[in-house]
């Protein structure tokens, strides 16, 4: 009868910690976060270094950020899906940020060096959407 | 001696649920995966009725798709990140799916029905943006 009780109270555990586990990273959990997408439009004779923007610039913006930032995400732009249009974008850099007032604080003491840092994996003036996730 | 090791199988097995879970659901999942963003430029006299591309037209065009959509996402477009900028989408719509060709497959036949579900919600017509995930 203890027996039954304590292997009762370890099943229950199990269920609880796969529960709240499940909870944590539940899809979903992005809708109402702000979206900051800097947008790399394309044309010819532009340019974009792929690896360095994944190793080097993006990481960078990424540390000014703090626990404001939730996550960020980098793609790579592949074609029109228009028949015979041209490739939209290049490549798009999302910040999910849970403040854009936030955002803006933590990169206004550093858009120099951000700046700075375009020439080395682009010659593209990003077009910036500030969006917010629906779903 | 005998209940010692039970218990430690089920610490054991509640070690396990938990991890596995946490892997399900693990971040960077989405790396390699194709996004189709359907994007609507803003613009003087253009429209977008959130809640009829919401509840109606993505759940609709979603159906299409099967096994091969990962999942879909919307943003509303807030404003544009650079000052004295217009907003640049209104809104965009994205389907992350495994394979491009099986997307293509499955929206052909159904395209007449989507595109006559536009004027239900916008007057835009959209940009669409084939994509991969990076990070």
């Amino acid at each position: 009868m203890k027996l039954k009780l304590i292997v009762s109270f370890f099943l229950l555990t199990a269920g609880f910690a796969a529960f709240s586990q499940g909870k944590q990273t539940a899809p979903g959990v992005e809708k109402g976060l702000i979206k900051v997408s800097v947008m790399y439009p394309y044309a010819e004779g532009k340019t974009f270094n792929m690896e360095y923007y994944e190793t080097k610039h993006m990481p960078m913006v990424a540390g000014f950020l703090g626990a404001n930032l939730v996550k960020y995400t980098i793609e790579k732009g592949l074609s029109s899906g228009i028949p015979n249009q041209p490739l939209p974008f290049m490549a798009i850099g999302t910040f999910y940020v849970k403040s854009l007032s936030d955002y803006q604080a933590a990169i206004a003491p550093n858009r120099d060096a951000i700046r700075a840092d375009f020439p080395n994996y682009t010659n593209i003036s990003p077009v910036i959407l500030v969006s917010e996730v629906v779903k």
